[in-house]
C-alpha cells in the first residue's frame, strides 16, 4: 500500500486538499495520504523545509512526499522528482531540496517532462499527482523525466564560527505551536565546537548559561508550588536536535510565548560564546 | 472499499469530526475517510457549494460524500440522500444541491425517513453516518428515503449578461486561501460571449485586459530580478476555470492578497466588457 | 487493523504530527490513524479531556487513543497506559483520566517502564508510538508496565445542588467553534433534581424557562420570515447531553456566539432554580 504525504500552503478550508486526495485515491484506491501539514506561510521556502526535513524521516523507507508549495512551471521553476536518503520527492525545485537535503545527496533527480503540454495553475494535482501514483504502481524515475545532475541551491542562513571558535552566531529559522523559537545551531555544532567548555547562550538580552535536553528540567518537583515554574525561559534542545529558546508550558493564545515574551522572531540572532578554559575568569556553570 | 468524504462547519477542534469518523469506522472498519474541509463559514451554503462542487469530481464515481452544513432537520430543512454525476451525496436539503448541480440533474433523489423518531441536534453523527453506511454496504437509495422529484432551489448569484452582448456582470462568490477572488464568471461563458473580441475586466477601481491562464504568465524571467513581479496583480482563469483576481505570490498574512489590497470582498462585482470589433477605438489586446 | 486516535496540542502546522504519523506507519503499516484533534489550547488538560470524553465513545471497542498534552515526563507526571470502557488509552498521568473517567473504572493501569532510559522531549514520538503499536500486535498491558491501582485526580469543578435540592450551580466547560457555551450540568442531573417542576435557567443577566432539544425548536416555520430567529439565544441539551446556552444560527466571525453576544467565558456561572411545587406563584412553563 503506497505511502503518500502532502506539504503544502493550501490552507484546510479550499478544496485544494480535497480534490489531489481525490486525484490520488481516483488513481490509487489502496493509497494512503497522510497530511504533513497544509499551513506553511505561502510560498515560504525555508519554512516548508524545516518542517518537512523534520517529519519525513519517520516515514518508511520508500514514503512518497509531494510538496505542493510554490510549484507554478516555470522556466526557472522546474518539477523535479527524486530519491533521497530512500524516499522520493515531488516538488518544483526551488531550492527546497538543498534545504532537506543539505548532508545527504539525492541518489537520483529526474526533471519531470511527463507534462511537456501542460498549462496549469494547479500542477500538483495535475501533475504531482500522476508522477506520485507512476511511482507508487513502481514506475522507474528515468521514465518520470530526464536525469539530472543538479538542483536549485538555496541554503538557509548557516550558523558563523569564528576563527578562535569561542563564538557561534546563529539565527532563529522557526517559531512552533506553541511560540517557541528554533534556532539553526545544532547540538551536534554545539558540541563539536564547544568541547565541554563553559557557555553563554544569548538572545537579544536574555541569556542561558545551562541548555537543557526537557522542558521540565528546569522544574525543582520537591517545590510545594510548581506552578510558579510556568513561564520561566529556558534554551534546550529540542527533539530535532535544534536549540531551541522556551517558554516553559507557554500558550501563544494568552500568556504568550518566547516568541512574543521575549521579542524573538524569525532570523533574530542567538549567538553562543564559549569561555577559553585558559581565562578561568569567566566560569558560568 | 469504501471512499467518504466529509465536508462541514464543525472546525478541527471540537469532538464533533473526531466522533463522525468513529461513527463511521464503527460501522464500517474498511472505510476509507476524506476530510474535504471543516472550516467552512458556520451555515454558509453558497461557501460549501463551491467548495464541494470543485472537489468531488477528482473523486471516483461511487464515492459518499456527507454535508454537515446547516443540516438540523426541520419542516423546512429535510434530509435527502441522492446520486448525482455518480457520486452520491447525503446533505440536508436547504439549498445546496442546486448550487453544485446547477448543470447536471441528480439521476435520483430520496427524502431520508429513516430517522423519522430521532429527535437530534446532531444529525451528521446521526442520521448521515447510518445512511452513508448503508449505501456503502451496497444499500439502495429506495430503501433510505421515499423518492422525490425536486429539491430546494437556491442559486448563487448568477452572472449577467446585457443584451447587446457586451458586458458581463458577476460578482466575487468565494475568496480563497492567498486572498485570490473568484467570481461567479466561467471561462466557458467568456469565451461564448466574447467570441475572441478584446475586452476589459474591471474589479472596483482596478481593470485588466488581459486573462492569464497561469500566475507567473505576468513574469518576464529574463529580468535580472524577478522577485518585482511578487505583488502584481492579475486576472487569470483559474484551474477551477472561474475568472479570478490574483496577486501574484500574495500572503494574506503579510503583505496581503487581493481580497484585501484591492479592498475586494464577497459579493462584489466584477465585470467584463468587450469592444464591438466594428468600433475600433477601443482596442485593448 | 488497528485504530489509533491523537489528540494533542501539537496545531497543525509544526512537524509534529506528520512525525508521529510516520513513526506509527513505519511499525505499523496498516494502521487507521484518525485525528481527534491537534488544537487543544496548549497544556490544557479539561480541554482536552471535554472532547475526548465525547468522541472516544463513537469509536470501535478496542481503539486506541494517544493523548500528548503536556505529556512530558516527570516525577510528578508519570506515562501510563490503560483499558477504560473497553477502549486503551496512551496518556501523561496529569489527571485527565480522571476526568474522562468520572464515571467509569479502568479496568487496568500500567505506568509505562519501557523508557526508563528515554530522556525525551517528544514524549508520543518516542514512547507513547511504540506503547500504541504494542497494544495493536496484541501486546499485554502488563508488558508495557507496572500495574498501578491508582492515577491523579483533577476532577473539573463539579455542579452544586443545595441542600433544599432547589438550585443547581454549574460553570462553563467549553466553548465550541459556533460560540455555544457548555455547562458542566447533566440531563441525567437536570431530569433526577429537577423531578419535572419548572425551572429557570440563568447566565449572567439571561434567563431561559425552556431547555430545547434541538436548535430550531425556537423557531416558528410558520412564520414568513424564519430568519429572525437567527441570532435569537435559546438553552439546550446538546448532542454531549450537557446544558448548553447557544445562539441560533451563530457565527463567532461575523454576528458572533453566545460567548461573544451574552459575555459568557469558561468557569463562568450557570444555574438552574427550580420552583418549588407547593409556592405556585412562580410557574414559567
Amino acid at each position: 500500500m503506497a505511502l503518500i504525504t502532502l506539504t503544502t500552503d493550501f490552507g484546510l478550508k479550499d478544496h485544494f486538499v480535497g480534490a489531489v486526495k481525490g486525484a490520488i485515491y481516483s488513481e490509487l484506491p489502496e493509497a494512503n495520504i497522510v497530511d504533513i501539514t497544509h499551513e506553511i506561510t505561502p510560498f515560504n521556502i525555508a519554512e516548508t523545509a524545516y518542517i518537512l526535513k523534520n517529519a519525513y524521516k519517520s516515514f518508511p523507507k520508500g514514503t512518497i512526499h509531494i510538496v505542493g508549495v510554490d510549484s507554478e512551471l516555470s522556466s526557472q521553476n522546474k518539477h523535479i522528482a527524486l530519491l533521497l536518503d530512500e524516499h522520493y520527492f515531488i516538488c518544483p525545485d526551488n531550492g527546497i531540496i538543498s534545504m532537506i537535503a543539505s548532508e545527504i545527496n539525492p541518489s537520483k533527480i529526474v526533471e519531470i517532462n511527463i507534462h511537456n503540454h501542460i498549462e496549469s495553475s494547479f500542477p500538483v494535482l495535475d501533475v504531482f499527482v500522476k508522477v506520485a501514483s507512476f511511482i507508487a504502481r513502481g514506475g522507474k524515475l528515468d521514465v518520470v523525466g530526464k536525469e539530472i545532475s543538479t538542483f536549485k541551491k538555496m541554503v538557509e542562513i548557516q550558523p558563523k564560527v569564528n576563527q578562535e571558535k569561542t563564538i557561534i552566531v546563529g539565527g532563529v529559522i522557526y517559531i512552533d505551536n506553541y511560540g517557541n523559537v528554533i534556532s539553526n545551531i545544532s547540538k551536534k555544532m554545539f558540541v563539536e565546537i564547544g568541547k565541554d567548555r563553559p557557555f553563554k547562550v544569548t538572545a537579544r538580552r536574555y541569556t542561558f548559561d545551562k541548555i537543557h535536553n526537557q522542558y521540565n528540567e528546569i522544574v525543582n518537583f520537591e517545590s510545594s508550588d510548581i506552578r510558579q515554574f510556568d513561564g520561566k525561559k529556558l534554551a534546550l534542545f529540542n527533539s530535532a536536535n535544534y536549540l531551541e529558546i522556551a517558554i516553559y508550558r507557554s500558550n501563544l493564545k494568552t500568556v504568550g510565548g518566547a516568541s512574543t515574551l521575549l521579542g524573538l522572531d524569525y532570523r533574530d540572532r542567538i549567538t553562543i560564546e564559549f569561555t577559553n578554559p585558559s581565562t578561568p575568569d569567566f566560569t558560568t556553570i
